[in-house]
C-alpha cells in the first residue's frame, strides 16, 4: 500500500486526538464538566433559511433534477446566484464561468493547489497556519513553506515573503481571518502584500497565485473589514466554504472562484475542473448547492461567537494570560506561559481544559481556544481558567 | 499552472460534448425529438423512502449534529447500518471499523486507488471500462492498463490477465455490472480470477488488491447474481456508491469498504483514511450519510430499467443491430455497422439519436446506449433506429 496515504492515516491529526480524550473523558466525569475547546465545529444552529429552502425544494416536485448531477463546475444557477452576490457585496466582476463549486474548504484548496502547483514548486503560507495546507500541498507535489508572522500582531512578514518568493513559488496561501490566530489581515496588508507579489511576478516572468482561504469571512467582530483579495491582486483564487457562515461543515459545499482578471483566467478555470476532475470530484452535493444558493449573505447566529470572543478575552487577560485580541473567525491563540504550550496544556487537562498546542500550527509556545461552544459553557469555564493561570502564578 | 489539470479541464469527456450538442439540438427541434442516450444519469425517481429520511431527519431537532462533522471515516450509526446490511445480504463479516464512507463512486475510487498505488505501479482492468478509470489511477501516480475481453461475452480475458500481472501490479480493477456493457461477471469467472491473483500474490511475494467498482450491483435483470468478491478473494475493497441504486447521483455518497480478511487490514484502512485525507475529502456529505443508513436495500423502481432493456434489445436484434445481452446496469453496448464508430455515431445524430464510440470505452467499433430514459422516450425512438438500421442495409 501507499505509505504517504498510511501514514497521513494513522497518524491522526493532535485536534482529533483531544477531542476523543474529550469524548472518554465526558463519560467519566459528565459533559458538562469537560471544556473542550479543540474543535473549529459551529455552535450555532443553520439560519432558519437554511430549513426552509431545503424543505421548499423538496415539495419543488422533480426530486431526479434535485438530487441529480449538476454539471461538474456546479448547477448553472447556483453559480449565477453566486456571482450576483460578489458583485452585489464586493463590486467585483464575478460571473459563473469563473466559479467552480466544491465539497467543502478542503476540496476548494486540494483543487486549487492542484490546478497552480507543479511538482518540486512551493506554496508560501504565514504561520500560525491551519494544519492540513501541509498535507494539501503536498497532494499537489508542492512543498509548503511556513513564513513568520510579526509575533505582536500576527499579521504576515512581508520582509520574509519578499526573502522567500522565487521563481519556485507556485502560489501563496493567505487565510484571513485566520485559524488560529483569528486575527484580520487589514487593507495595508493586503495592499503591500499585492504590490511585492506583482513585482515579483514581473522579476520572474511567471504567475505567482494568490488563494485565499476565506471560510471565516464573514465571521469578524467590530465592523472590522475583511478585503476582498481580487480587488487588490489579479492572479487570485478565492476557496470559499460554507461550513462556518451557514453552520453546515458536514455538508461539505463551498466555491472555488478564479479572478476573470487573472493571466489566462480562462485556462485557469479549465485547470480547476480538471484538478476537480482528477480528484474523483465528480460535482458538488446538489440538493446543498441549491440550498447554499438561497442563502447568500446569510449567516447563522454569529453573535454568539462575538459574545463569547469578548468574555473569554477579558476574563483571560484579566487572569494574566496574553493574547492578540482577534478579529474575527471564533480562536483566541494564547500564548503559553511556559516555554512548552504541550506541558501546558497536559497541566490545562487537569482542569478539564481542552487546549490545542500551537505547534501544529507552525507557532510554538502557543495555544489555540475554539470558542466556537455555548456561552453557557465558555461562562462555566472561566473558573478553571482562573486557576490554571493561578498554578503558574499570574 | 498545472498542464495535466489543464488537458483534464479542457478536454471535455466524449460524453460530456454529446450530452452538450443534445441540449443544443433540443432547443432547435423540441426535447421530444432528440433521444438523448448518452449519459447514466438515472431517470426514475429515488424511492420515496429517500425523501421521507430527509423529512424525518429535519423534523429531529438537532440542526447542529444534523448537518455537523460527522467523523472522516463516517457517522458510526450510519457505519453500523450499512455493516449490518452486508452482512445480512451477503453473509459476509462487516463492521462500521472497515467502512469509509465517500463522495459517491469516484470518489471512492481516487481514494481506493491512493491508498494502494505506488508511483509507478500499474492497475490493470478490462475493456470496456468507464473512461474515468485512467484518470483516477494516474493520480494515484500508477498507470492504467486495460486487458481485452472475450468479444463474445464481454467477460474478462483470464489468460491476458495471466500474462500482464507482474510485481508492478498494485491493484485489479473490476467493474460488475459492467459500465459500458452491461455484463455481469458470474461465480465461474470470479472463481477463476480470484484463483489466479492468489498465485500470482504469492510468486510475487506482494498483494494484488481488488478494487470491486460496483455503483450497478442492484441493477440486475432476471435473476442474475452479482458474486460479492470479498467472499472470494481477500485482499478486496469494494467501492460502493448510492447515484444509480437510491438515484442520487448528484448527492455524492458512497462508500469503500476494505475486507476485515485481507492481509495488514487495519494498515490497509488506515491509508484509505488517509488517501481521503490528502485528496481534500474531510468526511462524506452528513445529511445524505444518515439518509442511506436509513434507506438500506432498498431502490428506485429499477423495473423501468429492466423494461427498457427488453425493449430496446428485441427491437435493436431485430433491426438487425449485433449486441451481448447485457444482465445488468443501464447500457447496450452494440456492435457498430461499420468499423468506425464515430462514424456510425455522427450518422446516427441525423436520426437524432445521440450514442456514444466505445474508442473511449477502449472498444473501437462499438457504441453504448444508456437506456436510463423514460420507457415512452425509448418506444419513441424505435423508428429512428429501424431507419439507421435501413441506411446500412441492415
Amino acid at each position: 500500500m501507499n505509505q504517504r496515504m498510511y501514514g497521513l492515516g494513522s497518524k491522526c491529526s493532535v485536534i482529533r486526538e483531544i477531542f476523543e480524550y474529550g469524548k472518554a473523558r465526558a463519560a467519566q466525569v459528565g459533559a458538562e464538566n469537560v471544556y473542550d475547546f479543540s474543535l473549529g465545529n459551529p455552535s450555532v444552529p443553520p439560519p432558519q433559511a437554511v430549513e426552509d429552502a431545503i424543505a421548499q425544494l423538496l415539495q419543488g416536485g422533480d426530486m431526479t433534477a434535485l438530487h441529480g448531477y449538476t454539471s461538474a463546475p456546479g448547477d448553472l444557477e447556483v453559480r449565477e446566484a453566486i456571482a450576483a452576490h460578489i458583485r452585489k457585496t464586493f463590486s467585483f466582476p464575478a460571473d459563473a464561468a469563473h466559479l467552480y463549486m466544491t465539497c467543502g474548504a478542503a476540496a476548494s484548496l486540494t483543487v486549487s493547489l492542484s490546478a497552480v502547483c507543479n511538482a518540486g514548486e512551493e506554496v508560501l503560507t504565514f504561520a500560525p497556519y491551519f494544519t492540513e495546507y501541509k498535507v494539501f500541498a503536498e497532494t499537489a507535489g508542492a512543498r509548503l513553506t511556513a513564513l513568520p508572522s510579526d509575533p505582536a500582531s500576527f499579521l504576515p512578514d512581508l520582509a520574509a515573503l519578499e526573502a522567500a518568493l522565487s521563481p519556485k513559488t507556485a502560489a501563496v496561501l493567505l487565510n484571513s481571518p485566520n485559524n488560529p490566530s483569528g486575527v484580520v489581515y487589514g487593507e495595508e496588508t493586503v495592499k503591500r502584500l499585492a504590490a511585492l507579489l506583482a513585482e515579483k511576478e514581473k522579476e520572474f516572468g511567471r504567475p505567482i497565485y494568490l488563494i485565499s482561504d476565506e471560510p471565516y469571512r464573514e465571521l469578524v467582530y467590530g465592523g472590522v473589514q475583511v478585503p476582498y483579495l481580487p480587488a487588490y491582486y489579479n492572479d487570485t483564487l478565492v476557496c470559499y466554504s460554507y461550513s462556518k457562515s451557514l453552520s453546515l461543515p458536514g455538508e461539505r459545499i463551498g466555491y472555488i472562484f478564479v479572478s476573470p482578471r487573472a493571466r489566462d483566467a480562462e485556462a485557469l478555470y479549465l485547470a480547476v475542473c480538471g484538478a476537480g476532475r482528477a480528484l474523483g470530484y465528480v460535482c458538488a452535493p446538489s440538493l446543498f448547492q441549491k440550498v447554499v444558493a438561497r442563502c447568500q449573505g446569510m449567516t447563522g447566529d454569529v453573535s454568539v461567537y462575538e459574545q463569547n470572543r469578548n468574555t473569554l478575552l477579558a476574563a483571560l487577560t484579566s487572569y494574566g494570560f496574553a493574547c492578540v485580541p482577534p478579529d474575527g473567525a471564533f480562536y483566541l491563540f494564547v500564548r503559553s506561559p511556559e516555554a512548552d504550550a504541550n506541558a501546558f496544556c497536559e497541566r490545562a487537562k487537569q482542569y478539564d481544559l481542552l487546549l490545542v498546542p500551537g505547534d501544529d500550527f507552525g507557532c510554538a509556545g502557543y495555544v489555540r481556544i475554539a470558542y466556537c461552544v455555548s456561552p453557557e459553557r465558555i461562562a462555566r469555564s472561566l473558573p478553571a481558567f482562573e486557576k490554571l493561570a493561578k498554578s503558574y502564578g499570574l
